[in-house]
């Protein structure tokens, strides 16, 4: 009877595994994602470090008029910055900053007048043994709070349809040289093989 | 009997309760969310304002090569404004433009040659005490029409993975100094405590 | 007994069908999404064509420091557009560009020092006799590639709450004056009427 039962409900819920499908996986629990990985971002941005071959992302945008009136150097209410920055599963700067398996893709803009506060939409594209695909991700990035949330809104690849949280930490942070991210990712609705 | 029949499905849809879990809620109607809420967002632009304390967005490009030669100044294609403004309950404008306890960050851009159009991405962060966490919204938002449909990508904290739709009024416009949005947030994938 | 099973799975899927409802739907397999459609995507940029009638896109930044720096002429990490695309069934450019039913609205930006790469974030506004509503979508798209895969994170009226994967392939590409992307839209979570 529990087997009839069992079919029942994996019909209906479109998780029985056909030729090349895949299974979907909700998780249980908010401590038991489906998929968990931590990654860190290295960025190094050109208009300040002057580096074409190590740099990883560049200012797109003049400072703004507001940034200007409000004289706060630094804050850059306005500032948009496009990035493709390596990312790596240890702290260490990965031996090469253009040919790194796993990538973020994206651009961030700082959105506060007298405090760093940054909003943020990329892609991190895995191009490594382990995994290829991509996940997508948004979310605003208030730089003042230790720890900030953002969502993983879709995915590809390896990571077809998934959804979950990434939890950012700013693990080191040299001027405006050179700063790493600590994202924790975690995954929560999982298309699995 | 049936107790067991919906163990069963519960264990398989993943919504069973655990330590520190959530139970996962799909809404069985378009008409009834299972979380809905109205907000005001109060947008003031600096570039017409000229005020730095109560301005709460900055145009973060020039105008472009295209909307100068179509020259019908407002239309401003390719014109992006990066904002963090404050978003009430009700009407009036709040208190302080700069502490609100719920605001949206994030960024819109013209897209029209002859007639308001525009797209937008943000996040709603909520740091009151009904709220903490965030919703992450991605949408077109032809102006032209009386209302607009967005989409609702994700959430954290209290949001923990929504998804929905938010549906767009522009409440006041008061030329580019002042406008004020009615968003009406309807969630229909919730992750309940 | 089996009417029973499913009526109990069915309510905690809040799949029932009420009045205005919609009834979710996942897909069972990667190979039999729940909507599919192919669609060509025509781009004209202002800053090269100069055709004000015709161009459906406007550069909205200046060169960045870092793609003067490179100084390979074309990469342009970094340079924004922003685009109001027609999108037909067919591969042949509509009759307007201006006025088709179904068009694309949204930014893509270069992030790359020395090949094309760009990334996107955008809606699919349908206004046709076929279809009404939203698909919104974002993604890497390493132009490279031959394929490259981008997420549908939402949607909205038609589409209401879908999300899906859409593989782009370039279909044509004159320079930087006109593009035609063909798009193969297929989700996987729809709520159908």
């Amino acid at each position: 009877m529990a087997s009839l039962i069992v079919a029942a409900a994996i019909s209906l819920l479109g998780s029985e595994t056909v030729a090349h499908g895949r299974r979907f996986v909700r998780s249980s629990s908010y401590d038991e994602p489906c998929k968990e990985m931590r990654l860190y971002l290295h960025d190094i941005l050109y208009d300040y470090s002057n580096s074409t071959s190590n740099s990883t992302s560049a200012a797109v945008t003049k400072p703004t008029a507001l940034s200007t009136a409000v004289s706060k150097s630094g804050y850059f209410f306005g500032r948009m910055v496009v990035f493709n920055d390596p990312m790596t599963e240890g702290r260490a700067l990965p031996p090469s900053m253009e040919e790194t398996a796993v990538r973020a893709q994206g651009l961030y803009f700082y959105d506060k007048k007298e405090d760093y506060s940054a909003w943020l939409a990329f892609s991190i594209v895995f191009n490594s043994t382990a995994h290829r695909g991509t996940l997508n991700l948004m979310g605003a990035d208030p730089l003042a709070e230790k720890t900030r949330d953002i969502s993983v809104v879709g995915g590809t690849g390896d990571f077809f349809m998934s959804r979950g949280v990434a939890t950012l930490r700013t693990d080191a942070f040299e001027g405006f040289t050179y700063f790493r991210l600590q994202m924790d990712i975690k995954l929560y609705e999982c298309y699995v093989v």
